[in-house]
């Protein structure tokens, strides 16, 4: 069995942005933690949903008909094949949960798209 | 699309124990909250990991061969087919991530099996 995960200590250990880190499996699926700062790309993920929680900071997605603001302690999930933009003016923290095959821009490949599979 | 979540205020709209809330789903898992106190039964899942995430507290989980201390802001997750006790002295308020379809004791019915699919 794997040890216990302390999201700080964990989020230590890195500082690049918008490169999603492994932390845990369950099942086929992922828990990763990425800084964002700044604007993201738009995009979408065709097969699957993805979940996003705030650990520290907050963060902006926008829709094409709305955007919703996660503080620290709140979470969204975006729906399969919805485009969708993160943006955050200072650093924030967060939590992503989805399948272990998920690409970090969706349908667009770009400057942004980053590795998978990179556990810390 | 559905709303944000925010725990803090889902968490205050229960106060029984042991009884998972289903608060967010991604594919076909769930985002669960619970509120735990005392000393939960021995059970596994024999089809499924189950993620245990920390939001407010502190939550023992008992394995045959050693007792993890998760505090608020760390997770872990337990293997598919093996055996877990959590408990917790005081009030404990966790997220769990699992299978929609997962049993809150697992391969044991009794009078901690709480009904599934209850949203808030």
């Amino acid at each position: 069995m794997k040890n216990k995960i302390n999201f700080k200590k964990k989020f230590n250990l890195f500082s690049d942005y918008w490169t999603p880190k492994v932390i845990a499996e369950m099942n086929n699926y992922q828990f990763k933690l990425v800084k964002v700062k700044g604007e993201f790309i738009s995009h979408k993920h065709d097969h699957t949903d993805e979940a996003f929680i705030v650990i520290d900071g907050s963060l902006k997605i926008e829709f094409s008909n709305k955007t919703i603001n996660l503080n620290s302690g709140e979470m969204f999930v975006v729906p399969k094949g919805v485009k969708h933009k993160p943006y955050s003016k200072e650093e924030c923290k967060i939590l992503l949960v989805e399948p272990r095959e998920t690409i970090n821009t969706g349908n667009v490949q770009g400057k942004y798209t980053a590795p998978n599979n990179q556990w810390i």
